[in-house]
């Protein structure tokens, strides 16, 4: 799968992916309330609000980008309806030719694992059924339960060529806490590294592994010592924009041929229109407001190359 | 809200817990043939058979026990009809008076993390009607992100009166590989321990925090240590039974007056029926099964003190 997303960010020319993270905040006020008239119950509406809201994004941006990453708990917040919206926002982003990062962030012992494995990114089978679930093309996996926890993800790599970011070392204030502390002189996020490079050998893909690690943008030099650290390793890295990071501290991240990571912009994309940049769209275009944002996104990262 | 989960313990005098983790190898064949036979598709037949056999194993057991604790990967791979089933059984358990632990293991940074605690145990906005959605009485949660992924959580417990585990040292025979590491001298799991102590301190319900936390069954030094360090903390014990824990490995986990401590059993449990012990039920009658092992099980931890 990671091939299939680098051929896709050099036919974009585009190292970025959109964070479809919408919160009830970020979508315009009549949307909301016309899904609340329109349903009979609330979270309905806000299912119903958060797929409209997704589907004008998505078909403004599609042909510029090469991913999309629906971060679930704003989904799961709103019960069953809500994943029903996360649920149809990925399949109609697979239809429009994007790579799916599920940002689900799942992680559990051996067997507990592996059923979110198979309900993200591999398969069930019921009597002589073999279905896909939630089917997205990539996820997100916590390594805190170690190896038994992440193996049934490379696995579900393997059998249904699908691809995984582990959490290396986050972009949230408090991710040093216990990601940084140092054990026989090295940071636990590095021994995380190492193990992803590990996982990532069974797992080659081309020139990269399928076992991706996320490294937050609001820790550069950890990004580059990361980079060097995980050759074969594509880096998911969130905290561009919103939460801080900027384009000049993106370049270690990336490798030399300008492959080796992917930028995420939620916040900055999807609720452009709230910024006095964009704010020219108004409520109403809220969706050309994300495609603008899009183009100075690509724009400001293809700068550092 | 551990004050209530300790008045049913106390009450049923039964500091075990059921988990409700369907395989569908668990559930018996003509169930999950009946389903197929009745609904359209797949993932539909898994889910309605899920809520089928949970139901009887709750109907079967619910006045013998304090608590439940469905693991969401289980309904989660059959995507939408089995997170529909998964919601159907947490509603379906409050109502005959159990404590429902979601084992949901959800962290991530502030925002969404504050969107999963919402979702599962606390209440979203839409307009003007604020709603629980999946409205467990507690989850179990990850800590790899830090204070800011767990504070959410901590918040919810306060503001809806609910309760965590967060995961300290889990069951799997992985789990030492970045838990047990050593930081000036102490493992990552004691740090982990501190935290959820000091988190604790902010959502005290009595002589015990809604703040607990996981320990698995399989390490039972490491049981009597942490016992000793989190002193407020009540303990979710995973991996008795089917994962190798016995109830003489039990005791460090609990404090002097029996309580401070939580048993899970789910393969054990919900799977009785196939075992040698319990076969004389069959399978129309799996419930029953279920029913003599929680007993079984009481007596079998109870005989510890």
């Amino acid at each position: 799968m990671i091939s299939v997303l680098i051929d896709k960010i050099k036919e974009k020319n585009a190292p970025v992916v959109v964070g479809l993270d919408p919160m009830i905040d970020y979508i315009p006020k009549k949307m909301v309330d016309d899904a609340i008239t329109e349903q009979f119950g609330a979270l309905e509406a806000a299912g119903e609000a958060i797929w409209k809201f997704n589907k004008e994004i998505v078909d403004a941006t599609y042909d510029l980008i090469p991913a999309v990453k629906p971060q679930i708990a704003m989904y799961e917040q709103f019960g069953i309806p809500g994943l029903i919206a996360f649920d149809k926002t990925v399949k109609y982003c697979k239809e429009k030719g994007l790579v799916v990062i599920g940002d689900v962030k799942r992680g559990d012992i051996g067997s507990t694992s592996a059923a979110y494995a198979n309900g993200h990114i591999g398969a069930v089978t019921i009597g002589d059924t073999e279905v896909s679930a939630f089917d997205e093309d990539m996820v997100t996996v916590n390594p805190y339960l170690g190896t038994d926890g992440v193996k049934p993800f490379v696995d579900a790599c393997n059998e249904y060529d699908k691809g995984i970011f582990v959490l290396v070392k986050t972009s949230n204030p408090s991710s040093g806490e216990f990601q940084d502390q140092m054990i026989d002189g090295h940071p636990l996020y590095e021994l995380v590294a190492d193990k992803v490079n590990e996982w990532g050998m069974d797992s080659m893909d081309g020139e990269y592994s399928n076992v991706g690690a996320v490294v937050g943008a609001t820790y550069p030099e950890m990004g580059a010592f990361l980079r060097e650290k995980m050759p074969n390793t594509y880096i998911l890295v969130p905290g561009y924009g919103a939460q801080g990071g900027t384009a000049d501290t993106l370049r270690p991240y990336f490798n030399e041929d300008g492959l080796g990571a992917i930028v995420n912009s939620s916040r900055g994309i999807i609720c452009a229109y709230k910024q006095d940049k964009y704010k020219q769209f108004g409520d109403s275009k809220f969706y050309e407001a994300s495609r603008q944002a899009v183009v100075d996104m690509i724009e400001d990262i293809n700068s550092i190359f």
